[in-house]
């Protein structure tokens, strides 16, 4: 029985600002540079999340993309698209919004939710330039 | 003498929210929906300019990319990268942050600067689904 | 007050073929090679929809892409997605459906219900290789 | 001897339906939904295809990409392009034709070709926003 | 009767060099910078071809796109594709190998070739930054 | 601690030439085919560096993305972009330009200069179709 790896790609708009409220302003300055600007800017994200499993002999599925679509939306999308993540989002709490905390943080909400297959990758990328991938260890 | 368009492509990245503050906050809610999330949201936006002319004999250019790359890094990009469109931006003061009221005020800064050849089109993409075209009329 | 033009980019799937009926199944095949495949081949096709006007002093818009998109599906996607050209769309019977001939048929549907602003565009690309722009005339 | 992973990348267009001849029709539409629609529909594929291995002391090369390209193209690409993937390409007959089993088809049809290197990911994209890897086992 | 535009997308790799050989090398690389480096360095071009034309009512077809495709490999890609732009073509003997002077020579190449429908649009991708297109006059 | 993979991509344009001096003409031509073309084409090439490592308490960053920049312009980048590969690039003296070549010449000159988190993989891209991954290993 093979094991494949199906992914979904999702896309979403939300500001961020980095800055940790632990440090002095000067720190943070130094630290991040432009990405510490006080009023926040933002990014199109694309969020790609991988399910890997045995497709299931009656429908050919690893999962169904419909499904996994509907759960990154409920569980990630509908929760950070249009927001600001250093305010808005529940599950980013106390969280230094980098690409790399934010991809970890989104492991966590859908890791426990997806039935079937198992997540084996959360790939966000931030701009054309700059992505992270977790495999959640 | 043949006349050519030279387009260079540049992105940035910025916060905002459509709000309009003549309206009140029910009205802005209902005409924007989560494009009037109150504490913004941001886009990586891909500016692209194109100037029209004959290229120069000498040369073979219309106009040197990296000089109109420069032009558009000193009069917008550099002023707008990593800002919030709402608060930071002085030539957007007063301004609605649509995406074509953001191409005009674009096409206002850089029209005058641009010397050989002449601004025929400023296309401003907000997301890859969503962008705006203006040709200065 | 300017003139600005705002694109709309959607994407569906079909299938269809292309065969004349009118013809004989060896001109079909001399003409159309590999795309007369008896059983059908389909594409993700890629439409873009470019309505031009004067932005709302109110709104920042020329027209309201959430109600643009909205068009797009109710009066294109929702009855070519998942489709057959060749026997399932209404608005294309008795049309081959070359991109060419489908584009123009995406423009009666739609240049109708805009309202605010006026199509001027509309774009339809068939692979990353083959694509068709038509402007209303 | 340093050890590398080359890709090529090729597409092609082709229709197809997602249903389950064993099951009912009802059973079919609610599982499948729209991918079940009865006269077909279509996408353009993107096959991406990774060979590991040694590159060659003389020429450079893990495996000449463009005799990798016509492997893809003998035993994938001539067999699929504009045909319709329920009805028309013996080596996925009986196969219900998700991403998933197509993947794993095209594996075995490539993998006892492919010499010099080995054989270690077929990545096989449906649309922009689906897509499925398999590493063989 | 609806007039339509229809493009094809190819491309190819070339090396070249900006070098006016009745200027000094002193003017040559204060004007051309890096692209002045001496023993060349190259790009994927992209090159776009757009035909207009009404839509033959027997095919549906402005023009036959595998008929465009073959007048592009004929005329310019199977000319340029792995060359050296300032030495190999010889169409592009004595022009400096810009990318406005390459789109207008692509243009005369193929304009006097097209039948049934009209060239329109030569566009020429050097970069993903940068890019010009060529209407003919 | 979660460990994460932090990916920075960047493009650059180059000539080169596939071509063994140990072999006769005619064993590089027809190994080689139009790869072997005697005076260059080239690429505009795109480098994908991948860091894997522990996001930091105090920044959330694995690598600061802006440092990893930095660090390929200065150590790559700067010395390939519109060069030569066959005769400007001190790190390829006596190595055949094949992207799986060059790939491993690019990690081995990053490797060593990449603190806190460790490369993981250099993904090198020749063209839309061909590409490269080396590992280390």
């Amino acid at each position: 029985m093979p094991t494949v790896q199906v992914t979904r790609r999702e896309s979403f708009n939300a500001a961020h600002r980095l800055h940790n409220p632990k440090k002095s302003d000067e720190w943070n300055r130094a630290t991040f540079g432009k990405c510490n600007s006080p009023n926040y800017h933002g990014h199109n994200y694309v969020l790609e999340v991988t399910v890997e499993g045995t497709p299931d002999p009656d429908t050919g599925y690893v999962i169904d993309l419909a499904y996994l679509k509907q759960l990154m939306h409920e569980h990630v999308i509908d929760r950070v698209d249009h927001r600001n993540l250093n305010t808005d989002v529940t599950f980013l709490q106390g969280i230094l919004p980098s690409t790399e905390n934010f991809a970890v943080a989104i492991w966590q909400e859908l890791a426990p939710r997806i039935e079937g297959g198992r997540l084996v990758k959360v790939r966000l990328q931030e701009t054309e330039k700059n992505s992270v991938e977790y495999y959640g260890a």
